[in-house]
């Protein structure tokens, strides 16, 4: 509890509860009320240190740049299905916050890659180009998807992702593992012999964050913050909608109906009449 | 940890760990494998006593009951969202139980209804059609609801209902509880004029289980236990599928599609350019 | 999906995708990225509107909160123990998240105090003043508790709650619905003889947050959110201690051992052998 | 919804929902209950085809084995803490169910190696025994850990591993997947001059449920089932308490407490004033 007892079971530095107020990274909550937007409080909270304006301000964009997506976002059917039979916000919650991962929402993957293309690039000692070239080309010996590029509609630039990139120089956050990246995809282009094949959202964001410090599992953290707010109305709607059990209708659905003789089944599989 | 530290943070009885082997509920748990059946165990787990073969039986037949319900189950549906694009087994489960509750699956607010019932009955001193008249002539009067009884296809008898109320005189755990909601139920058909008013299967399941001692929060837990196989073999249905992020079909959506202008909004909204 | 299906299963007015881009309540994603903070975001995503800067402030303010409780929060320990066995941040959230309600983080119950108790005062015609020492009057016969009243340490003036409501204020955000709350809250230190008894700061939270029309669930929601980065933090800090399998150590934990014999038993409750 | 709409979104075989009766996996399931104990109905659910008893006693015996591990199990404190502040059985279910994976509980990993392994023997055209010790080669080259092998207590044999083999045999499901691993844990044993190194009952487990046929996401599925019970217990334990959030004592925490000027750090970090 106190510097005298290192040894106890749990540790933890992300705030504690002194008798005249709650210490947040080591600052009084109170003095944290009001003075720091939100989204720079989430930087404080996550990275543990207090972030320079451009720091804040990028995480405000970034947690602007999700937010929701309509009935075409797995986590919201979930959800609102979980609270059309149980109606509390938090079995909501619960259930929306588990449909990030491998197919959708997270740029977990992609920050994976990042940091760890950085990080050999470090160690290799090469230029930047010729790390990038070598590294295109055992990606695609070993037929490996680089996630984060490509999109469907976009081509040359994806103009979400450049505007993103756009805040990153100017709140002073963009750095060397955005240039490893960007090195990648300008090596990638030209071995795959697409030229327009752009460097998206995702993997903007996975590319600034990782930038930022942030861990792969904390960006999924983020992604998932950003959709929050969006999560908290969809299921506001569903329980205002006055539906119950939400289902899969039967026109959208496919039941092969097979058919079998319990008795006659068991007979066969050596059960005793 | 031991009777000498009665005034410990924690408490459990549910089970132990000793040098030798794990206790549940007090028995070796190598002396319970292959010993008892599943369904008898679950009964020890969360009654903490040795079922008889009855209750046993009773418990086994209330799990076989439920199992599943098609996409028809909003719990399914979620869970199979969730592994759409976060493809473990744990995040889909996760979201698949929370899908139990007021309008879906839970015999929890049938169960306490029959509990609060059989406890009022007792405190009554009356006979239990008195109290079953003066029972229903209250409910009719705040126009409550009964839980559990109806039925949208079955009339007189739900012969689901009635294979559970036969096992449960058989397995001998048919008792004064059931007897209650019974007079209950025979006082509403007359005083509704229904006479082919059923207990459904979720009124007798609420109905067994109370009277072999289960709390409504853990009818809850059962109900949701005797679908946990059926959700088991979703999800893995649907990670085999191919399918990735689970959406509602635009066709079976519909979007009101408002447009409004930020800048203009924002300036009759009091913000600064 | 268009004005032409109005029968549709699903109806969502949250947000919509176009072929140029996602509308969020309507305005362009793109338009909002970097123009509204993130916490004027999450008031139009939830209220469907968009906020005044007083509004917009106002959620920040009440997002900026709560945060964080240290190892003193249930969520958070839930949270953690969910990761130290499956290292995955979506399960730790989605553990965190459920871990608000009746007994802690929630403003739900008060808000929904306040939300009737509002709408009692418009049906009754009464003053202010009356209406509330009637309602303190029946409580108080009820011996119920009035949410969101009284503080351990805290008299007269909990200052967290005060500076609260000097937002409000100043925001443009307090109103009658307040009023209401508070003269509850006069009435009841003169029934109660409590003169120096303070409206805390889940009260404020819920009071204001009631009068800016959020309804309870939704209050459920924003106290999660405010969470939600310590939450982030916390499970980062887990996954990164290097400790696997988070329980109960032993000298906190009381284990009364039964021991039974289960031959014995099996025999007497009727098992054959 | 029928065999007429083959292109459906969604298709689900696990059951169907026909006027007369719910088809479970082509079964009329009032003709199941009653019929077959659980634990076969779990095998039918899961793998889609009416089990043999020497199957149905394989998973009742499996679902027996892991059942609970005191306060000594994450997900059970997990469970705990959530209904400690929000009084639910399914809160408390989510997010016990969330704690499987890496570290405990589930044989997910070991089934991966299990099943990959035995694949591989039938792609090598070897002979077993060879195959076993050129795997075991190459995982000390590459200082791979076998899952599955070793005890902390346990030396030449794991009983509780053994008596699991037993009935496996027994059961007639016992086959050349077991074999597979049986070969790789002689030729470890050799390798790593280890002669007394034991397949653990997870492994055990694993190889089992890897014949049967079941896949290593649905292992981990069986092995949170095994726990349901015992989760319901704990929750209701729990609930019954009395106590109120859940939280770590402060007896067993440390926290580094440092302390920050916020005015001094923010104008170092370039916030204006």
């Amino acid at each position: 509890m106190t510097s005298e007892t290192p040894k106890a079971y749990w540790t933890s530095s992300v705030s504690d509860i002194a008798p005249e107020d709650i210490y947040v990274r080591g600052y009084p909550l109170r003095s944290l009320i009001g003075t720091l937007p939100f989204s720079a409080i989430t930087v404080l909270m996550i990275r543990g240190k207090l972030p320079t304006p451009g720091e804040a301000r990028m995480m405000d964009v970034i947690l602007s740049s999700i937010l929701d997506y309509a009935l075409h976002k797995s986590g919201t059917v979930a959800a609102r299905c979980v609270v059309s039979v149980n109606p509390q916000m938090t079995a909501g919650l619960g259930a929306g916050v588990l449909a990030a991962g491998e197919h959708a929402l997270s740029p977990e993957n992609t920050g994976r890659f990042i940091v760890e293309a950085h990080k050999a690039w470090k160690a290799s000692g090469e230029t930047m180009d010729a790390f990038a070239a070598k590294t295109v080309e055992r990606l695609r010996a070993e037929k490996a998807r680089v996630p984060g590029f490509g999109h469907q509609v976009f081509r040359g630039i994806d103009p979400r992702a450049q505007a993103l990139r756009d805040e990153a120089v100017a709140g002073g956050v963009w750095n060397e593992i955005g240039e490893v990246y960007e090195a990648i995809h300008r090596a990638f282009k030209v071995a795959a012999n697409k030229p327009d094949l752009v460097i998206n959202d995702v993997g903007m964001i996975a590319c600034i964050l990782a930038g930022m410090g942030y861990s792969p599992q904390e960006m999924a953290g983020i992604a998932i913050l950003s959709t929050f707010p969006g999560l908290i109305a969809h299921i506001s709607e569903e329980m205002g909608s006055g539906v119950r059990n939400r289902i899969v209708p039967d026109e959208t659905a496919h039941y092969p109906r097979a058919r079998h003789d319990l008795k006659a089944d068991m007979a066969k599989a050596g059960w005793k009449a």
